[in-house]
């Protein structure tokens, strides 16, 4: 089901794509497939595993073109969306422009800099090409994970360069209003240092520190909070493609990893003489990281797109059973409060959690008087 | 309110622990005092800072003792817990034991071996000590976030010694019990090594990463996501603060950190190497390091103190106003599902959400039915 009330007018497809190919039908392809479905786009499947082409086409994503990449005998589609891993993107393409598919392109690496580079070299036409990058945010994959709002809001880099067709960003621009994304125009330089940053050497800075646990001592592990679940969360992923990533944006990750080694070096030798009795500057110099650190968290816009510092969070002692949290949003709900943020604290071993709602600031007196009317043990 | 049902006993205090002083009101300090009041404890408190001792004593946490560390002449109370920072617990220590504060004595710093070199040094008699860290796993501050259920179902590590009394440790662990915290029992030396860890450690590495962000172009922070936001969240600290408790685990820290720091260097020299073309040899170091990490990730116990990771998580969009998470909570609470986990993923400037439900596998078909039969859009 798709949520849409019964009623409201879907709106056509936009002029300028009416007919996609979808080229790999991962967790992005066949959520790009769904989404453009949704808009009434004809969309045309493609993936080297034909159990998973036939996975998306079977949740709505589209018709399966059994062999698409050898026919040169149909009409080219408007936009081919080559949602294939990075090494692939730009032998997909050269593939896709030697049968004439679509009339347009674009891809969804991660990387930029590298593919078009590979593009150069394999002799693509990259004028009908734009290089794209949805950024979904998610860590899931394939198919069955795929959903037509993955990009719902979050942003999309294209890099057209000086020689991409002015038609290619159009059709581009109504993939990513169709996938109700944010277009943001970037190099492909630009692009690749900006990922470097907020994506691939978090990436391994997490997995160095994720490392260390590999063969520590079990009661060590059992004195770990949510602040080591987060530091290292994303460290939990496949490492042979999170390898092939970085190493086609390797300039810009490596210098980032050697000024996070060269700050980790320089603490622990401040750490190192204080403990020899050279207190002072060696803390100073520390400090120094940490309020760098902290300064650099700061800047990191909020879920809604930027920081709301002034949001306030109310905790509930919850028994942990059902509909207690039902029993608990009900409270809220009648009240009028929006809850703009959740978690949920367990306590290993016992039957209580402690929910967290954050509310702006003007809605927690209300919210905190309605649950404790309703009986809540709550506290601001 | 205290959640106690009407008509239920609560318990008298402990027979070992009738009365107690806590020194030092912050969030550990006032929390324990909750907790020892709830279980109908005597306390005492004391902070040099006059407000916050009376604040503590205004949400219930006992009575202010106005001059508690230069009065002789009252009766000592069973065990004085020394609430203040690493580097003032063990002139708090002495300080008490001058003034014969109580019979038994704690602390609650996150360095332990630091703590003990000084409380030597200061000539205190650890007969009656039991060095003590609660880890309640939170990072807010100041007596108004206390909450007398802040350490329920935590570890909390004591570290006897062989010149420990044993009535110290049967009253230090009547004030776990009290907290509702589960007694970890360790060597100070290990303890150390332990939150160097799992703590101290990664605070730093998330700092190190995150001043990256500190001078980075404002686009770059478009771009970033939930995963940098986790990776760095830790980093959000008061950096004199972390940088005196670092400094008192110096030597541990100062390893792990140097550990961090040759594998991130490493990855750097791997990923010039790839660049250069000498790619599968780098590709194999690089793959070698995230794969290490992915198991360290592995071994973190989970929300309820081990792994789960056959939990399902089932993803509904909702509109972004009041009443909708309570009809969301009321549909699951009605088919009898318990939900393990909440995330909310709000769009930038989008009047949508979507709330991602965690619950056991043996539920996930009866939530996705209820919802989907209540009119939700879900999906697995």
């Amino acid at each position: 089901m798709t949520g849409q009330p019964a009623g409201e007018q879907v709106p056509g497809p936009p002029p300028d794509l009416r007919s996609a190919v979808v080229v790999g039908t991962g967790l992005i392809g066949t959520s790009i497939a769904l989404a453009l479905r949704e808009r009434g786009v004809a969309v045309g499947l493609a993936d080297h595993d034909q159990a998973a082409a036939r996975l998306a086409a079977d949740i709505g994503g589209g018709t399966v073109l059994p062999d698409a990449l050898s026919t040169t005998a149909r009409r080219p589609a408007d936009l081919a969306v080559l949602a294939v891993p990075p090494a692939a993107a730009a032998p997909a393409l050269a593939a896709a422009q030697a049968t004439g598919l679509a009339r347009w392109y674009t891809d969804v690496a991660s990387v930029k800099g590298a593919v078009l580079d590979q593009a150069r070299r394999l002799g693509c036409d990259l004028g009908p090409f734009v290089p794209g990058h949805p950024l979904s945010g998610r860590e899931r994959s394939g198919p069955a994970a795929a959903r037509a709002d993955l990009f719902l809001g979050r942003p999309w880099v294209i890099c057209p360069g000086p020689e991409t067709a002015p038609g290619a960003v159009t059709a581009v621009t109504a993939l990513v209003e169709c996938c109700r994304a944010q277009v943001v125009r970037l190099s492909a330089g630009e692009h690749d240092r900006y990922v470097a940053l907020v994506s691939h050497a978090p990436h391994v800075v997490a997995a160095a520190m994720a490392a260390r646990l590999a063969a520590a001592a079990e009661p060590a592990l059992l004195l770990s909070g949510q602040g080591l679940r987060d530091v290292t969360r994303i460290a939990a992923g496949d490492g042979r493609m999170w390898a092939q990533i970085l190493a086609a944006n390797a300039t810009p990750v490596a210098e980032i990893l050697a000024a996070v080694a060269a700050d980790l070096t320089a603490a622990a030798e401040a750490l190192n003489e204080a403990e020899a009795g050279l207190a002072e500057p060696a803390l100073k110099a520390l400090t120094g990281l940490l309020d760098e650190g902290s300064a650099g968290v700061a800047r990191i816009p909020g879920k809604r797109g930027k920081p709301r510092r002034d949001d306030v969070v109310v905790q509930v002692v919850i028994p942990d059973v059902p509909g207690e949290l039902a029993r608990l949003f009900r409270a809220a709900g009648e009240a009028g409060v929006n809850i703009e943020d959740i978690g949920i604290e367990h306590s290993p071993g016992l039957p209580v959690g402690v929910a967290e709602l954050t509310v702006r600031p003007e809605a927690a007196a209300r919210l905190t008087q309605a649950l404790a009317a309703s009986g809540w043990p709550v506290r601001r």
